[in-house]
């Protein structure tokens, strides 16, 4: 199987989209497995069996691979939120109530929404990887029709993502967007600096002077953006 | 003087400690104009005038210098902003008024606070590109000793911030070192995005489709800092 990918050249664009799919099962095996960071092309090739000058037929660079799945991503995890923040509206369950989307305090708590949208990104750790890496890393080294692409789709499900938001809150268009922009950008930052699995974050656990250096994503991702959501008027968890 | 540094190793801790400098002053000098991202181990080392391999004496990686750099830009930061939040509070000029740290209303304004942390945090593009970079690359190729000295120092700053901000309003400990968080992380994550400077700014510039692509840091952290110190109950900008 390896040797024959290796020698066929994919010719139809079928066959090259399939081929493309392969890489990028790869490169998400890897990437899931070791972390963004320490996944080469070299690395990718060789878990898909093809030599690297046939791969960068598909792909420019290491970053415009992974720049494909963030896009992927964010699609994803968009798709999933949405129906969630759907399903949370306290109407969501009877069609007939005028006052589920009235702005009467029929709104699911800030605390609810909050928890919402943290546990969609933790439970999506190869998302938050991508979500750091993307204006770090990933979009400085492909074209810049690749990251126009990319960032085509990102802003289309930020706007999408907003709009499922204000659906259930009192939120700004603005607002909602800042909600969206908070939410994934310390998910991407604390999931650095939670470093789950690696030896920074045994060092953190094992010294009593770093344990402030020990982020437990979720909990804390939650009370940020529970905060954020008081603030900006989406109720308040006394209601 | 190049070939002088080249030959002459620093023997004693007060020459070792001036050679430091000199190399972190370079790595400054070299990241400002051209952003961490671009700065290698051997332009540092051109900038200095000393041959790499002499340079690694004084440091392990190109990591470790700007981990270094990072520690120094924190300490900087928490002192200027520290200082601004003193000034910021009510009773700054008036020792003798009890109401000034009472939480009765005295305090600064969320949206006053809020832009004193977004501005002081944009006014030092540096520190803004370090703070992105710290946990997704810099903590990750440098001992774990460098690591231990780089986090005990952060995390002794964002404690004398959060202890700064509680002077000025209602929030709890926990409260108070999440804005820090947010106010530092989102700092980072904006200030990637926004792209200064780059090819990346002008197509986002140019392109009417990605419009929403171009972000303005300033206004946008304060606007996040203002909704989630106003949510952590820090007062309302009505009062």
């Amino acid at each position: 199987m390896a040797s024959r990918s290796q020698s066929t050249r994919a010719r139809s664009p079928e066959a090259k989209r399939a081929r493309e799919a392969t890489i990028l099962d790869a490169a998400t095996r890897l990437a899931t497995a070791n972390g963004i960071r320490s996944v080469t092309l070299t690395d990718i090739a060789a878990e898909v069996g093809m030599h690297k000058s046939a791969m960068l037929r598909y792909f420019e660079t290491r970053e415009e691979i992974f720049l494909r799945l963030a896009a992927a991503g964010w699609a994803e995890w968009s798709r999933a939120v949405r129906a969630q923040l759907a399903d949370a509206a306290p109407g969501a369950d009877d069609a007939d109530s005028a006052e589920a989307v009235s702005g009467t305090g029929r709104e699911p708590r800030p605390h609810t929404v909050a928890r919402l949208l943290a546990e969609s990104l933790v439970a999506r750790p190869l998302f938050c990887d991508l979500l750091a890496h993307t204006p770090m890393n990933l979009e400085r080294n492909v074209s810049l029709e690749s990251v126009r692409t990319f960032k085509t789709i990102a802003i289309a499900e930020v706007t999408a993502v907003g709009e499922a938001l204000r659906r259930v809150t009192t939120l700004s268009p603005a607002q909602a967007g800042n909600v969206v922009a908070t939410a994934t950008s310390m998910a991407g930052a604390l999931w650095q600096m939670a470093a789950p699995g690696t030896e920074l974050r045994r060092l953190y656990e094992s010294d009593p002077d770093l344990a402030h250096a020990v982020v437990d994503v979720a909990p804390r991702l939650t009370d940020i953006l529970g905060g954020l959501l008081r603030g900006y008027g989406a109720g308040d968890d006394s209601g």
